[in-house]
């Protein structure tokens, strides 16, 4: 199967203690770390829906976010990552320089974050790109971060600005996954997730995962440059892209006041260097709240990016 | 990322006390089963590639395939079946349909070989349905089954007959899991490859593995009937098809000779229950050598499914 794409790809890839068998058989054969979990996780990109290929899209961005927002969701699960796996569709015609910089992406991200590219799944056909990518973690048992820990009286923190990532850093994804190890390492943390669909929207998910209610100060939300762009230029206020836009790959933690309070006055300095904002609280009910900087509350809507049938 | 397809997937499946993490997390954590390497495989599955969607091939028959293909290279690994994910981008149009036909594929299969689907990713798009599959299997350290370890006097074995898997069998895959864990357990293998591209060509993957030539007894070759029908449609030999068509699924492997006869006179009976036979042996050299009835060699040309780029 590991023709074309996948063979030059393991031909690059280091000898790796962590592989039992040279990368190319039929499967990868992986040493899991000793008394450790193994997290899972896979995610697929397609062109046209994901990312748009362009001078602003090159296929090595592809290659960077197709590994980048699955080493997210290892990061939302405070899991170390081990080991990649990636299958591609590409079109027959130009597939194979597509590849090459597809590759180039992935490699480089890789080695930024000790991951062993261990195999993959070369396919060509007529249609656009399609790249899937599965990453491996470790973690100790018991310590995976989960959606669904949060407690009323635990404070909600994000690890930064969010909104209007379509201008440019949905494509630039930085996964918090030092940012994550760190953290789980030095505090208390009930619940974790990253902000792919939108920050409301995930949110969300965590409060209905943990069976709480979200309260959202909407005057503390950080709110990045790029969604006052997006409001400037498309409508709707700054406020509501960094709640709904999605792809911002930042963490939402769930923590005891004391421990969020911690970590915020920790987080500006070495090694964590992130503006991490408190920006609510968990509260017994269900669904999501607003409150304003008055202190009123109304409900507020998660709105985010959902996969739709039109059938 | 669990809407739709993944969601409803996941609520169906009973709970597995190998997933340490209710399924629905950002990623899945596992326990790995103590003393054991991990072996990991991704396949990718397109529309008009791999499958034709009709009245021939059900959307059920597509997720059954889209498992089985991964379940066949962790029979080629010797791997017992433990976890699998699955990332699917849908039609946009007709897509939810689409999906719970894949869904019931993938289910019963999951089911048979005590797999724990354990997450995924849900797309929507324009484009024809992809379906890309992660299995996680896990082995004893040293015991997983290489493609590198055929040694000169081996004799080379095949699980079955081969050729004309598209006249149907290609989609009704039946993955060896079962067959290759008990030869594992009662038999020294010293290499196996999966027959996914072409006897031939999968059986000169091994041979270079190896760094060793393969020895085709050609009228020992065991021919599917589907390759008399195809060979009477389309031209070509019986033969060639055999040889050359790919997608049969069954698995090729390399042991000693006295324990290759032993495997195939244990293995019409049951657990096994298979018609394995020996079709050639390793020699030193490289590439394949097709050897006639009376003795007279000549060079064959490993032949088989390649994905043609056009530029």
């Amino acid at each position: 199967m590991e023709t074309d794409f996948v063979a030059r790809l393991l031909a690059r890839i280091p000898a790796d203690p962590r592989l039992e068998v040279p990368p190319g058989d039929d499967a990868a054969v992986l040493r899991p770390p000793a008394l450790r979990r193994t997290v899972v996780t896979v995610d697929m990109l397609m062109e046209g829906t994901d990312f748009v290929l362009g001078p602003d899209c090159p296929p090595r961005a592809v290659g960077h976010k197709a590994l980048a927002v699955s080493l997210s969701d290892l990061a939302a699960m405070a899991a170390r990552p081990e080991a990649a796996f990636v299958a591609v569709a590409l079109p027959r015609h130009g597939g194979d320089a597509l590849g090459r910089g597809v590759e180039e992406g992935l490699l480089a991200l890789a080695a930024e974050h000790g991951v062993a590219v261990a195999g993959g799944d070369t396919n060509a056909w007529d249609g656009p790109l399609v790249v899937s990518t599965t990453a491996i973690g470790s973690v100790a048992p018991g310590r995976a971060w989960r959606r669904d820990g949060a407690r009323p009286g635990d404070l909600v923190v994000v690890t930064g600005p969010c909104g209007g990532s379509l201008l440019g850093r949905h494509l630039a994804v930085v996964p918090r996954v030092r940012e994550a190890l760190h953290i789980a390492a030095h505090f208390d943390v009930h619940a974790a997730i990253d902000v792919s669909d939108g920050l409301s929207l995930d949110l969300g998910r965590m409060m209905a995962a943990s069976g709480t209610r979200g309260v959202v100060r909407t005057a503390a939300v950080p709110i990045h440059a790029d969604a006052v762009r997006r409001a400037a230029r498309d409508g709707g206020t700054p406020l509501d892209h960094a709640l709904g836009d999605g792809e911002d790959f930042e963490l939402i933690l769930a923590l005891p006041a004391a421990e969020a309070h911690r970590l915020v006055a920790a987080a500006a300095a070495p090694p964590l260097g992130l503006a991490i904002t408190v920006i609510g609280a968990v509260e017994e009910g269900a669904g999501l709240v607003a409150e304003a900087a008055d202190g009123g509350q109304s409900p507020l809507e998660p709105r985010g990016f959902v996969h739709a049938f039109d059938s």
